[in-house]
């Protein structure tokens, strides 16, 4: 495969993708994906979701630590350390500059209730790497990085000159962006390499495959009902 | 206080309630359960709850038997683990037998998908336990079997001679029995008992009473979704 | 296989053990063990070993509620939740009205310090279960499971008419007994059904067969430090 | 209390200290410390030593990946995190500079077997964090991190004119170093903090100070095991 191939057409993630496709799309083209990318989201919506991330990525750092913990390799608990840290000092930093544009104070936002899809999610995700071992976190925490990453690169290339009166320009191209590219290449690299030293040979044929294709597929249906949640800001769910 | 004073009227619960009151009664007096009295709630309704209340019982044993793990007294271990053991070797064997009678079987059930809602519940509980300690996780679960139990105890006085006629009189008269009342007890009691050694003193002006507080507001209102899920038979969420 | 083949001769376990036969053979004919076969064992190396035993079955049981909670079906949450129960009701009941005949009470025991080696062990097996999945913690618990399966076993056999004499008779048949012989037997035909969920194929040549067998062999070596700090009574290790 | 007053004199660490002053002073005034102040310490002892402070490296970094998991607020995940950070990308990096001083390569020291009182001693910490809450895991992994700075510092003050020509001048001056000195007061620092925010009000005579005391005893007798260690480099325990 050439280097041009994006991360999440190849490997592992590419299969789980292929055996959970109808919920992929779901959550890749989903209304509120289509209305960030022609611009055409109603505001109130975008304000909505940027509180619920930010609070989405607090416990997304969590369950980076979570996986320096659960690694057992120098290599894999510094590539989960890498990560965490990039959330909890880099995107979270990001993320407040930007809610402040929006007219979000992070008081604020630290004060709002947790919606009942981000706690799902979240939560979800968690429990699948506690229960679980590394394999089954990162299989849980793929949706979400290489999701984001694959509809920004989209919504950078369709938006065209038109992307200039976007308001959401900044937001499509901080995904698309090569800083985001490249923790999306090392996440998948890792989940290659752990999926490797935890099952090892045909993995997709595996007896484990089966648990593992699930956890993707309710992980994505989360990030579907993630957008949902986006869509009704006046709904407390 | 006398021996007629319900358990949930006592001690450490009662407080949490009375923090969370708006709360608490939007669960305990919701229109799920007033359907359930009064014997108005469409079967589908019933159905949908009754299939993902079995899914949640699967998720509250684990919950319990993490509470068994992070004990730290053999009387705390026994207790979590007597509970444990009604809801998987007990409970769900009625939950099973109860769910015949409507037409659901274990493999049908076991293939469903959890609710998002369900989700939402069961996780936030189980990471409660896992991040915080024993005193958090107990917390966390205490809405669900206390409330069971005043709602069932509630519903049973109510219904007077028209319980006869009520479709729901079996899910009634199991929270209300002494069987099930007599776990709500031995559950407070070990609230009480778990916050006296993890707190001690006067636990409500402690200052860890805004955080059990807020850890029980969260899985009160986790409660309302669950009724609220209910009442959506057709909808995924 | 007849059903006369023991089963640690068996399956998942028996290639575990092939992979680590000096650690094995050092932890089942210890020097400790061989006193308990022969009656020559010191009385204060076994009180030593009961206190410490006693400390080691409550983190044991720990350890068991801990594979509760990782199952991720109903049929491993049961077996696991049986074996705790065995533990935590059956065992240390019967454990205490033996240290009864030896002079122990139970209060004198539970305020004894756990050795190191106690630490040492009971810790490497919940941390190896936490940050792996059920089958990373049910090979640290194999060892000790089986392993006093095959000693009380071999030591039954070998004693002969001797053994009416043998101070350490009641050990030796207690884990000689149908009773103990059905849990390990249940213990090792769970080992292989979730090794088979969470591997499949060819578990021995799979990625993971290494990472398993240096845990099976740090567990067993955890038997060995046991025994030696049984046979030093004076000492705090 | 004056700036001059290091932070092991403050706050609930010194309570926790002036509890378990024996155990401290085996521990910080143990013979293998001794023999670093003055040099007189066998250069296989310390080389040992190493080795198997390098695996505990990896299983601190682990426990402070943890405490990101446990906290419930961004102070508090960030102030983990910058102590994870600085273990697994700064101390591990000097201290296998360090190695290569003394012979020791990295790969030499991955593929050592963990000695019975490292492994006592680390996996006791995570598991105390894991069944408890973050003021257990704080508490747990406080002795180790001020100790090496009261260590430090006390054999610094110590060594005067004579510290040029010790062979462990280098391990002496990083502990009693600023850098070391400010990750101990911000650990503390910490310390104080989750413990107003988990008991609150007086501390030591809550419901919970005994537990946190046995903790405390606990880790810093795990100690006194890890230079015991040291002492006996032919040993495997």
């Amino acid at each position: 495969m050439s280097d041009m191939t994006p991360p999440w057409e190849q490997g592992v993630f590419a299969a789980l993708k292929a055996e959970n496709l109808a919920d992929w799309r779901a959550y890749t083209d989903h209304a509120f994906v289509r209305g960030l990318g022609d611009g055409t989201l109603p505001e109130a919506c975008f304000r909505h979701y940027l509180v619920q991330d930010y609070l989405f990525l607090i416990h997304f750092s969590r369950a980076y630590a979570l996986a320096v913990y659960k690694s057992d390799s120098l290599e894999d608990m510094r590539q989960a350390a890498a990560t965490m840290d990039a959330l909890l000092n880099e995107e979270m930093q990001l993320h407040l500059r930007y809610c402040v544009q929006w007219g979000l104070t992070e008081a604020e936002m630290a004060q709002t209730e947790e919606a009942s899809g981000n706690l799902a999610y979240t939560r979800f995700v968690l429990d699948a790497g506690l229960s679980g071992d590394l394999l089954d976190l990162l299989t849980a925490l793929a949706p979400c990085v290489a999701g984001y990453g694959e509809i920004g690169l989209r919504l950078a290339s369709q938006g065209g000159a038109d992307i200039a009166g976007n308001p959401y320009r900044d937001w499509i191209e901080t995904y698309a962006g090569d800083g985001y590219q490249s923790v999306v290449t090392a996440a998948l690299a890792q989940l290659d390499r752990v999926a490797s030293a935890r099952i090892g040979g045909d993995i997709c044929r595996s007896g484990r495959w089966k648990s593992l294709s699930k956890t993707f597929g309710a992980a994505t249906r989360l990030e579907v009902g993630f957008w949902d949640m986006g869509l009704s800001p006046n709904h407390a769910g």
